[in-house]
């Protein structure tokens, strides 16, 4: 028996199926490669590796092409060799990302049940420790889970259990090679000093801290599960892309709070997912939940408003507001809003949400967000008002304000979304007369 | 303004209130009871400070103890000094259970309103990594709170956030000394290993290590609110003491069953409560849950049987089974059981529960558990069985049978609570008959 033979059976087991094995030609994807092996062969999985060749370390990084190419021939592996131009990026995370990208294509065009990776026990306490160091917190501390769905990609990890240098001694008994990285990205480097320095300093503490971590990290995934789920379906009632119901998180316990934030800023689109928002941002975020009116700054230029019964995440404002449009006699969209234009239903509406006007009226009128200068004339009464002005007698929160879609002419204001009208002629219903109607949520009326 | 008083602005705030303050003599609780002072001095708080000698490092001790003396007597600050007698005993937790034992008794006494402790960041973080190569598991990770109950005793430790050289700095800029605690005990001397070289090795990784793992206690004592109320209440609703409703526990997700497992275990009486459960434990008592029959062993001679519905924790024989009782002419307590004697009801009762038999009948019996060479005459049946054989026609779980009350007279079994009754003349109403009832929960039967 393989010395591999007898690691495998303390892995994760892996049903009859599809996979991808991803193959870097270092020790573990090569154990990784060694232990499916008798699976591959009696059919009971179909396989095939995938290589990417970032291209990093020269003539090394071919070597490394190369190795995994024979290896495969040798084993009868099919192999798929991806090579990644990074565009001059050297850092692990460009490399990551590069990576995943092909898993994701080769993924698809092979129909895989599952990508499998070769990350060990050692890789996951790493990981553990160099975020708990970065404040990372439970969501975080999860790390890696030996079967877990990213993105549709499901992705199993049955080495997760197993440790490095039992992968090692397992190739070295079978007389089995392997490539050794040299990379030493900033990435790497701090991998590399607390695989060298922060693991042995645990272990001279307790011989298998490396085994109660890895079993820590997964009994923080089994919490996060239930925790998640709980802020996920809160998150689902009561956001509207950023614009969240805040009274109906306040009285939730603190660890869901914290979740319901953090999603809710993941999930608000592409400028932000850069932004991964740190420990104390997120007590600051939570913080907000407490008070009526409040104001933090966030990163990436955005900042979170709490008004009233909600708690607003902006942009800035450049970003957030949508170009102003023309206004046209059927339908306008304007960001999430839709004005259309519809026959009369017999009365004047309601100013706010519904009004009727003379066909044509609004011709040559934009529709956009407030400017400074913007007057109204508000509908049955003389003279005309600051926008500001009109918007305060009205107790329209600030931090909505610059988001109300407006009907202008010019600096002249003539229809406020969801709040009313301005100078508009007196209903008759004898000019042929449209109706008006703003579709879109106006939380700033709530 | 004193350093002490500048510590004292970032410090935990404590409201108005009656306190006891934990003096070692160190330097932690020397700064604490300086950063009190301008409190207790203007009456916001009344406090009483107090010192435990355990005696364990001779003069030293004595010396320690002097030093408190003379602190609060400059500082006008009463003191309680308390001698513990430990036994010989010199470990940490030994002394932290004398101490604990202490100020309950001046808590009660003086009324207080919350116990004040000098624990630092550094304590928090050495005590988070302490645990974490135990695989203490998220339940233990949340180590310390800057404010919690325990057992009726509220402690506060207002400088959970502060760094143990901040404290320092502090005194020694205001001039205050302090005691050196040379202590080496086991546990002093992991602790000091955890300090000297782990917490270095986790600040060359990331300067502010000390305080993200703080925060990351903290964010993990927020979710285990939330997942240990669900345990409770799931707990309380599922377990009659050593016996729980696997059945309801289940379909609960990891992370609940987990913590219900773990909390049924701790309330399991004095014997158990010396022998916390491993995280490996847990893990396979919680592997029970999934199985309908099984049985694995638990710390302190204690294992665990599933069967059908339940899961049922047990002791040693001898531990578990009650004495056997004598019968009463009216109520016999056997155990969790009671057997109570009343008027006849005009039926011969179903076997199961009640019982009618000729007043007297039971004279000279006993209640009691199983014994090799029990033997039954089946009511209604002829000829004597093996105990053994007739639980087993009734498909009586073989983890019950050492736990149900049988009425005997000698080798012979005349009631088998729950389950039916042995050789008992048939009723006729006229004996002046009386009826038996079993009162107490019969799982074994369901």
């Amino acid at each position: 028996m393989r010395a591999t033979d007898r690691l495998r059976e303390r892995m994760y087991p892996i049903k009859a199926g599809r996979y991808l094995i991803g193959l870097s030609g270092g020790a573990d994807s090569v154990a990784l490669l060694m232990t499916l092996l008798p699976d591959i062969r009696d059919g009971r999985i179909a396989a095939e590796a995938v290589h990417v060749n970032h291209g990093l370390r020269g003539t090394e990084s071919d070597d490394d092409e190369k190795f995994c190419r024979e290896l495969c021939e040798r084993e009868g592996v099919p192999l798929t060799v991806y090579r990644a131009d990074l565009q001059g990026k050297t850092d692990e995370d460009s490399a990551r990302k590069a990576r995943y990208g092909f898993f994701r294509e080769k993924y698809k065009a092979f129909k895989a049940d599952g990508l499998i990776l070769a990350h060990h026990a050692d890789d996951q306490a790493e990981t553990f420790l160099m975020r708990l160091t970065r404040g990372a917190g439970p969501e975080g501390l999860e790390c890696m889970r030996e079967d877990e769905t990213v993105e549709d990609i499901r992705i199993l990890r049955p080495m997760l259990r197993i440790r490095r240098e039992e992968i090692r001694a397992a190739l070295t008994e079978d007389g089995t090679g392997w490539r050794e990285d040299s990379t030493n990205t900033d990435t790497a480097y701090l991998r590399n000093k607390v695989r060298q320095e922060l693991i042995p300093a645990l272990e001279a503490i307790s011989e298998s801290a490396v085994d109660k971590i890895c079993r820590t990290a997964g009994m923080i995934a089994a919490d996060n599960d239930v925790l998640d789920a709980a802020a996920e379906k809160l998150l689902r009632e009561n956001a509207k892309g950023s614009i969240l119901n805040a009274a109906a998180i306040t009285a939730e316990p603190e660890a869901v709070r914290r979740r319901v934030l953090r999603k809710w800023w993941n999930a608000e689109g592409p400028v932000l997912e850069e932004h991964a928002l740190s420990a104390a941002q997120t007590e600051a975020l939570t913080a907000l939940l407490d008070v009526t009116k409040g104001k933090i700054n966030l990163p990436g230029g955005a900042y979170a408003v709490r008004t009233g019964k909600h708690l607003i995440l902006r942009r800035s404002e450049k970003e957030e507001a949508p170009e102003p449009a023309a206004f046209s006699g059927k339908e306008t969209v304007f960001g999430d809003y839709r004005i259309t234009v519809g026959p009369s239903e017999g009365n004047p509406g309601d100013g706010k949400r519904t009004q009727e006007v003379p066909d044509g009226f609004f011709e040559g009128c934009e529709i956009r967000t407030r400017r400074p200068g913007d007057r109204i004339r508000p509908f049955g009464s003389t003279g005309s008002r600051k926008l500001q002005d009109y918007l305060t007698d009205r107790r329209i929160g600030e931090p909505f304000r610059d988001q109300i879609p407006l009907i202008c002419r010019g600096n002249e204001v003539l229809l406020v979304c969801g709040v009313g009208a301005g100078n508009i002629p007196r209903w008759n219903g004898e000019d042929h007369p449209v109706r008006i109607t703003w579709h879109g949520e106006t939380p700033w009326t709530e």
